[in-house]
């Protein structure tokens, strides 16, 4: 149902010039980075204000119009789609880091803000945001899909790192959630309930986050195993030992050979992990030794050490850079990004039976993941307009989501839902799914917030 | 509302002897350890799986009868009492360690079994779990209250150490939030929701617990300061130069007065700090040396060091019996324990103010506190049956709250809220306690969940 003029013309009195209705921007908010179909909001709102948000809110469940939230427009599920057309709300306007508590270590930002802007704003405090999910999202989106990364074995994902909330609900109330204590037991925890939540229960207008000290020493390391399964029980054996890894990533076999062409390195053919520490500078070096040690056992060869700021940056810029590496594999290709996790003790498992139905299959598909965390993507390489070929890497995506569940995982480890794994919902959650409809409907009986995700409801 | 003889019929032909219906033991479970009035159940339910609390939660549904959890009893501010009757589900009958996953760090527990006993089977694995309210509470019950404690500051609470659960639902539908995987992006974020909801949402029967590895060294150390504000300022420069501290506690001039003669020890007239450091024989040294030096920055004296094991267990055994410490400095009082948790830059002004109330007030009240949480309790002693006392206690309580809300923190940073607290709701949450309330129709529309507790419904 298009959005009726009545709706706009109360939209455009409030926003003026920040209501647009051009079909270029409509389309760009339209679409997102991977195989999922297009879906158009009728405008797009850029609010000022958690006033003016608030004040959005109240005009579309006036008029029974949905609310999509956008940030930096990087989610892989299809978030930000305007399935059912209605106002895409882009915080591109509500960008500012509004204060810094050096002494309780956090800070409060709108969500407009991005990670890369946000850490450059906190240099000088010596403090950092810790969660990393590669792309350079930003704070509100990646507080709705609950993102994590690279340093989420070390620092945890949102869920960890978002102390308190501001949120526009439906209706246009405005909640807090959480205070800017450290912990508290009064009451439900709507900060946790509304991370993760995809923009379905209210729109994000600001945030408090945890900061950490930047580490006053940080080194890092690459090297090679023989087996999967012999990285795995490195990675598992560390974390046993209580070496705090700040990141532990884990490379296939396809994904080194991706990082050798792109970044003109010469890893050698097999299963990699690659490994930063943090902390003091004797403390760094004790972890080192002590992962060098453990890593040894397990047979790694190549161990290559990255200790100047410099070469830590190249080594960390190529994992980044993975995801364009493996796309220029095979040029032209499209992805279907697929995102499982699994408990670590079926990790290795995990890993080569989805290496072994990619073998099986017509197309490519390199395997990397956060190895500490038991999250692992595998990046499957799609010749655009081949249906056979995507119908395979929707297969094979399927297959690994379904072969998590058997090992106790989920079918997302940080990318979310969206829609794009809506139908796997009732497999991992059974009844539980349905008491998230039951919320849903709870706080948003009308179902206008971002509808279509997550939940099913009515 | 009395429990219908026939409901009682149906829970007593479910469970034979193990529905109890006795006074003394309704009067057992009717009682708390604080100065909270009695509320006494109809029955009192001893179930021994799963399926037998989700038959009881199927049966109190029919007849519209309350059903109230009860762990060890443990709890400040009557969670578990029945105030308005029902029937209390008590878990000691549900009391296993079902399962430990040593290469994922994670144990499976019932919801009866202690902190102490979960360690005690935990000790030949090398693993141990954190949380450590003092109290030998039951696991259920530290995740309905989201227990935390001495170790939050480096191990967190309740919410960061319980990943999946299995919980029945006011209608007897059986869930399981979370899964055996580190982390998660798929769906509402369940787990969270349900820890510290104070069984209002539902009945916790199996639990899902983060893990540690036990250090391999650990060393503590007490040591006086000058003034309230320097031991503040110390544990802030320690947190913030990123030392990662195991315990880090605070101790008023009254609390090291009631340990010294208690303990029979002699700790110097004035504020104190109780510290310890977790980690690699090494690691640990450099923890306690940085801390030394800053501690020193600030002023500290009288450092005592408690490397050997036993020298430890004196100092956190003195600790942990800082409460009947404090009582026995007043024979025959009753304790009105306040609760509440402050951003760590406003902890010395909030102690500070709230030493200066308690000094023009009738009756003593030492604080000691988990200061790295910006966390703290005055421990107010009453004369039993003097009503003006305990109206100055209530008034001192609702001070510190008012002072915790206006600093920007909460009125409970650990004890939960029951129905001690429930006044003070509306002002911490504003609207988001109405959310809180709407969550609780949607998934408990008869209010049977431990009504009266947490929430204002209907």
């Amino acid at each position: 149902m298009p959005t009726p003029p009545e709706a706009l013309a109360a939209l455009s009195s409030l926003l003026g010039e920040r209501l647009n209705q051009t079909h270029a921007l409509r389309a760009t908010h339209g679409q997102s980075e991977t195989h999922v179909a297009a879906g158009l909001p009728d405008a797009v709102a850029f609010p000022e204000t958690t006033a003016e948000v608030a004040a959005i809110a109240r005009i579309c469940a006036a008029h029974d119009v949905p609310m999509i939230g956008w940030g930096a427009g990087t989610s892989l599920e299809g978030h930000a789609l305007a399935l059912r057309g209605g106002i895409t709300v882009d915080f591109a306007r509500m960008d500012k880091l509004l204060s810094v508590s050096a002494e309780d270590m956090t800070c409060t930002v709108q969500p407009g803000i991005t990670r890369e802007r946000l850490n450059e704003e906190l240099r000088a405090t010596g403090l950092f945001f810790p969660v990393d999910p590669g792309a350079n999202a930003s704070l509100g989106g990646m507080c709705a899909t609950r993102a994590s990364g690279t340093t989420t074995v070390r620092y945890g994902t949102m869920r960890d790192n978002v102390r308190a909330l501001e949120v526009v609900l439906a209706d246009g109330r405005v909640i807090r959630t959480g205070t800017a204590a450290r912990k508290s037991s009064a009451g439900y925890d709507l900060t946790a309930l509304m991370v993760g939540s995809e923009g379905t229960l209210g729109l994000v207008t600001e945030l408090t986050l945890r900061l950490y000290g930047q580490p006053e020493a940080v080194s890092a390391a690459v090297c090679a195993f023989g087996a999967i399964s012999d990285a795995v029980e490195c990675v598992i054996e560390t974390i046993q030992s209580g070496i705090p890894m700040a990141r532990i990533e884990f490379l296939d076999i396809d994904s080194v050979a991706a990082c050798n062409r792109a970044a003109g390195v010469n890893m050698p053919a097999a299963p990699h992990l690659m490994v930063e520490f943090h902390g003091s500078p004797a403390g760094v070096q004790e972890q080192a030794e002590r992962f060098g040690e453990i890593a040894a056992d397990w047979g790694s060869t190549g161990f290559t050490w990255a200790e100047a700021a410099q070469d830590r940056a190249r080594l960390w810029k190529m994992r980044h850079n993975a995801y364009p590496a493996i796309l220029a594999l095979r040029p032209g290709a499209t992805a279907l990004v697929t995102d499982v996790c699994v408990p670590i003790k079926h990790l290795a498992e995990a890993v080569e039976a989805t290496r072994a139905d990619i073998a099986e299959s017509p197309i490519p598909g390199p395997i990397l993941g956060h190895v500490g965390d038991g999250n692992f993507h595998a990046i499957l390489l799609v010749e655009p307009g081949n249906a056979a070929e995507m119908q395979a890497a929707k297969g094979l995506s399927l297959r690994m989501a379904e072969r998590a569940l058997s090992l106790g995982g989920t079918i997302s480890g940080e990318h979310g839902i969206g829609f794009g794994k809506l139908e796997l919902m009732a497999a991992e959650h059974g009844p539980a799914w349905d008491v998230m409809g039951q919320i849903k409907t709870a706080l948003d009986p009308k179902n206008l917030m971002n509808p279509g995700k997550m939940v099913r409801v009515g």
